[in-house]
């Protein structure tokens, strides 16, 4: 059966595993640093050398094509390759190589197709450096305002649109991915996650991206010194936030057991061992697919009780997404392979957000994920096995064949 | 009735509010700062214009002495002149105000006294600039390395040993309070709590500074994207700090109701919205006058749970201090000099440390309260009605008098 190359693959991976290495198994490759600039390089390279040809858009997105034997509307895979600070090898950028190498096998083998097969570099999908995340897809899909992300600033006051001209990178807006030129996009990407572990599963036959609230509570009390003010008159700020803590997961758990929540920042102010907080703050973030359960946690916010510990709750909600369904098409395509090939598979929906989520507004798209061991990501241990990145570069690749049947 | 001169206190309070005034009715007069050297400078004018004489000792302590009519050891009678960053007016300096009131008051009125009577400045109480708090007091006592303390740098890199020597307030060793030439220290200070205003007090007998605990208590679980990690998986350090704060208010509530203690700090590691906690910390502050009290704060803290939420708990002391008692002689003249003047008083402890907590070790001390409004103190709103600092300054002028008569 058709399938990638094992060592090719494994080299392309430990190439770019070079660019912005941390010397302790991660990377720090920020968009459009020095690293990602040499990862870019890299990428343009190895593409032109199996025949591509390589165009940007003006969000500095590079894409790479292989034509089709017809004059048709491309098929587009790719991912990012930009990371987080101390970050892994995998996130995003096994999008890009398993796409590379699914394109490369396609010509090494003689592959016919008909549509154009591009390859894809998504500009700055971690927003590590330049805020926020996903912001070319964003920028494309109209999310976001292209002047306000060009003025984007890094920690030394760089902004986007700067180290944009600097990188080279900045090509035509008529070049950017559109509903009028492609017909499709595949996403493969790390689960970030361990359910795909946990369950045994080589393939993630991802059906969507969850539906997610993000709320700030907020809890008012009134400060004073440690040593002076009696128990039963303070109003504690901390001790009312850690009553909303348990209140939200005593309720929330009641909830369907697919619902994933967590109270992941707590600002405490002053935040002094010796005075009472008088102000906390800390934020929801919550996902289900199914916008009723969404429905059911925001329920749960506005019955939170107004006052805890004699502090004034109060709530607000900072950004919210609705549930993103991909093609079911490309999913069948997807989860089809993988059982062509043997691998174990299930169906999931992805917790994070990716470039296709907002890329399935404007065309069909759909994604694969691959597992990720211990379910770590965003850090220097991140890692799936050589094997399953192959397995999901052949599902890759049978699916984009699958498309171009179309 | 021997009375202090209302008209006179209020001016010292109003000139020494202009050191360092922030604009908005408080104070910012960090230790040998600008605004510092000025109090200090206006304080050696005033007293030497009532005729006393001014030494400093190594740590820049200020003693303005005015003879007594036989070579006796000195009374002593101040505070400190520093604030916290946008503190109050009262904190501290309220105490050399009266004392340099009650001082004035017996020159003026001739009052004649067998002890000399110096009052004080202490350098670096608040420790807002230089740290530790009690700086000075501490070094005399021996409870702080001197050359340690002179290394202390403020946020500009400066140390204490420089600013000092800039300051020309650096005296000789000699110079110290020390059992050999003190017999006293009265110590005036504001309650920086709520209890006597809501007791309807004008003084608070205080009897001594209560002992305290303080520890720190850690959590840690596993971090993990907030959108992939199964619920029932999850390690969430902040979930099980917040079932610790729950139990330790649950268990310490059980205590004496004179125990206070909080929770003022909490650090959550790494504290971003989407992305499980796996370090979490916060510490406790408990304070009662009772030792056997604090032993049972300590054994609820050692009973903790090993586990939270799935979370490894550890904790550890950061510091504690013993109970201090006040010279019980000192005690009594304070309240029945309260009661000669129909001061509604009561016998208190004191929560928060001050100098004379240290000095207490190597000489007779006692400590006088006047109330805060709202119990507000290290604020711009810090307040005690210009009654209550009379009243106060009246009982300390009383005070030394009854310890010049032993």
């Amino acid at each position: 059966m058709l399938s990638c190359n094992k060592e090719r693959l494994e080299d392309k991976i430990l190439t770019f595993s070079k660019f912005g290495d941390t010397g302790r198994g991660g990377i720090t490759r920020l968009s459009l640093s020095e690293p990602a600039l040499k990862a870019r390089a890299e990428f343009c390279k190895r593409m032109k050398a199996i025949g591509a040809d390589i165009v940007t858009d003006d969000m500095g997105n590079i894409y790479a094509t292989i034509k089709g034997s017809e004059d048709l509307p491309h098929i587009a895979a790719g991912s990012h390759c930009d990371s987080v600070i101390q970050g892994g090898n995998y996130d995003g950028i096994l999008g890009v190589l398993t796409a590379m190498e699914a394109a490369e096998t396609i010509v090494r083998e003689n592959i016919s197709h008909r549509h154009p097969i591009t390859v894809m570099i998504w500009t700055n999908e971690e927003g590590a450096r330049f805020d926020p995340a996903m912001m070319s897809s964003g920028v494309i899909t109209g999310k976001f305002d292209k002047e306000k992300m060009l003025a984007s600033k890094d920690k030394e006051g760089m902004t986007f649109g700067e180290a944009l001209d600097a990188s080279g990178y900045k090509g035509d807006e008529k070049n950017r991915i559109s509903p009028k030129d492609y017909m499709a996009l595949v996403e493969l990407h790390i689960e970030q996650g361990p359910v795909l572990e946990s369950e045994k599963m080589d393939i993630g036959v991802v059906e969507g991206v969850v539906g997610m609230v993000n709320y700030e509570f907020q809890f008012v009390g009134q400060a004073g010194h440690a040593g002076t003010v009696p128990q039963k008159i303070r109003k504690d700020a901390l001790l009312a936030a850690s009553e909303a803590i348990q209140y939200l997961h005593r309720e929330l758990d009641k909830l369907d057991s697919k619902l994933v929540y967590t109270t992941g920042r707590i600002i405490c102010s002053p935040n002094v061992h010796t005075i009472i907080p008088d102000d906390v703050k800390f934020t929801l973030d919550a996902r289900h697919q199914d916008p009723e359960v969404i429905k059911q946690v925001v329920k749960i916010i506005e019955n939170i009780p107004k006052e805890l510990a004699k502090c004034k709750v109060s709530y607000k909600e900072l950004w919210s997404r609705k549930t993103v369904s991909f093609n079911k098409e490309f999913v069948s395509f997807v989860e089809k392979n993988a059982n062509l090939y043997g691998y174990a598979n299930m169906r999931i929906y992805s917790g994070p957000g990716h470039d296709a989520q907002f890329a399935a507004d404007m065309l069909p798209t759909t994604m694969i994920f691959v597992p990720s061991i211990g379910g770590h990501s965003h850090c220097e241990i991140e890692k799936t096995s050589l094997d399953n990145c192959l397995k999901g570069a052949n599902v890759l690749l049978q699916t984009i064949l699958d498309i171009d049947k179309k």
